[in-house]
């Protein structure tokens, strides 16, 4: 389809720009412009807002390092809340934890869950899962409903505008905290440090204001801003670094392994005196 | 300057765009063109034949991470050569180990040097070292001329093409392998894992072809495409993952610690796989 560019403006300095071999499908839901894509470099992608969210190639280092890191720190992770990932990469991921027993869904987006299912299958694929209830609606009310219900919550999110500028508040961490187990913990994507540094740091003062425990980890994602993402943990009890031995191991990852659980965590020291 | 960016094409579909704010100085030297540019993110920078090499803001990353994994894995490092890396960066990390008594530097193209002193003053300050013996010419044939002599060598190189290319040759390893004492080691930067992922395979096997160990190692760097960068260590003896309690601490660097030097050889499963 000839020259036909997605380009991101991330800052006023900084643009990246993918090529599109097709448009799969495009339409304005109730809350986002949607697209589907075929990108020259990572297969087909979904796009909200003119953002890149995920596509077929790399998701699965986005999607392992949301889920693994949180969901092998709790010894017995049988309740799962999952917010946001309407494209069901998370899900996909959190069903492979054979402890699970019941995961909440809330995708505030129904159209992103139907499109996915249709275009994006690798990843819409656990859906059906008899252990998933799906709740289309507003993550930020759903889990108000809840006191001590979940072991592990995980906020896979967009970018803090739009939807989801509620997902990074401290009144909503206050209510994930609440909706955990006494030995609970959440699971947030939390922002590039370098681009979106203000973001990244509230994040982390916004959890660690509610939680006895943050840590903060990174992980390069190729189809998101250059240098490394971050994703933070709010732990009321257990410790990423201290892992209890009869952890579930799971087979035939692509990224996530033992090494890379400990090694994330080690940060660069102006990452360290950023958070201080 | 009006709306003038940096256009970097890394494949035929992803380019990144850097706004520029100012041009402070362009020429054709004998080797490349060279620029530096005052860009909007990263402050001054300086490109050549139109890729972005090192930039005042996060330059840190690059230099500390080509040389303190290497530097600290050698118990003793007295005798260091560096191949490329005109802009002082990796020289100004080096002289900070105290241990080292003499540094040979190479880089083919003078222009770099010089325009790094007037231009990039933060990373071309260590030229004047005594420890420093500068010399102009080609990387490849110098380090032919020696045997037996190093102890760390710092292959800091552009991409592979145009000057860089023979830096990347199993004969470059095997010149290199001879230069080195019995125990020493090289540190290459070689590439990313995702855009060029033949280079970064073909460096992994020509290294592992030429000494009984070989390390890969990843560092996320902003001012390069996204996702990992990677840097390869062929070693003689010394394994970076065992370190002897008597190696030097180097005070006051803003990326690299211990807790770093041991994670970023914790390599993702498919990396893992790639290199097989």
């Amino acid at each position: 389809m000839g020259n036909f560019w997605l380009q991101e403006k991330h800052t006023d300095g900084y643009e990246v720009k993918w090529k599109i071999d097709g448009i799969i499908h495009s339409e304005k839901t109730k809350y986002q412009e949607l697209a589907i894509v075929e990108t020259r470099e990572w297969g087909r992608a979904l796009i909200l807002d003119g953002a890149l969210q995920t596509s077929e190639k790399d998701e699965f280092i986005y999607h392992e390092m949301i889920v693994h890191p949180a969901m092998c720190t709790h010894p017995k992770p049988e309740k799962v809340l999952i917010i946001g990932g309407g494209d069901g990469g998370t899900l996909r991921e959190v069903v492979k934890h054979s402890r699970v027993n019941e995961i909440d869904m809330v995708e505030i987006d129904e159209r992103v869950i139907e499109n996915s299912k249709k275009y994006l299958p690798s990843l819409a694929c656990a859906f059906d899962d008899q252990r998933v209830s799906l709740h289309v609606e507003d993550g930020v009310w759903f889990v108000k409903k809840f006191s001590g219900k979940y072991d592990v919550v995980i906020v896979d999110s967009s970018d803090p505008v739009g939807p989801a500028v509620q997902l990074f508040s401290r009144d909503f961490y206050q209510d994930v905290f609440a909706a955990l187990k006494n030995d609970g913990l959440v699971v947030v994507q939390s922002e590039s440090p370098f681009f979106y540094q203000e973001t990244f740091k509230s994040v982390y003062k916004n959890i660690s204001t509610v939680f006895p425990y943050t840590f903060t980890y990174l992980v390069p994602i190729p189809t998101y801003v250059s240098g490394p993402w971050s994703f933070t943990i709010g732990s009321k009890k257990h410790d990423p670094l201290k892992l209890t031995s009869d952890r579930e191991h799971i087979p035939g990852l692509k990224y996530y392994n033992e090494g890379i659980h400990t090694s994330v965590f080690c940060l660069p020291s102006f990452i360290k005196e950023m958070l201080k």
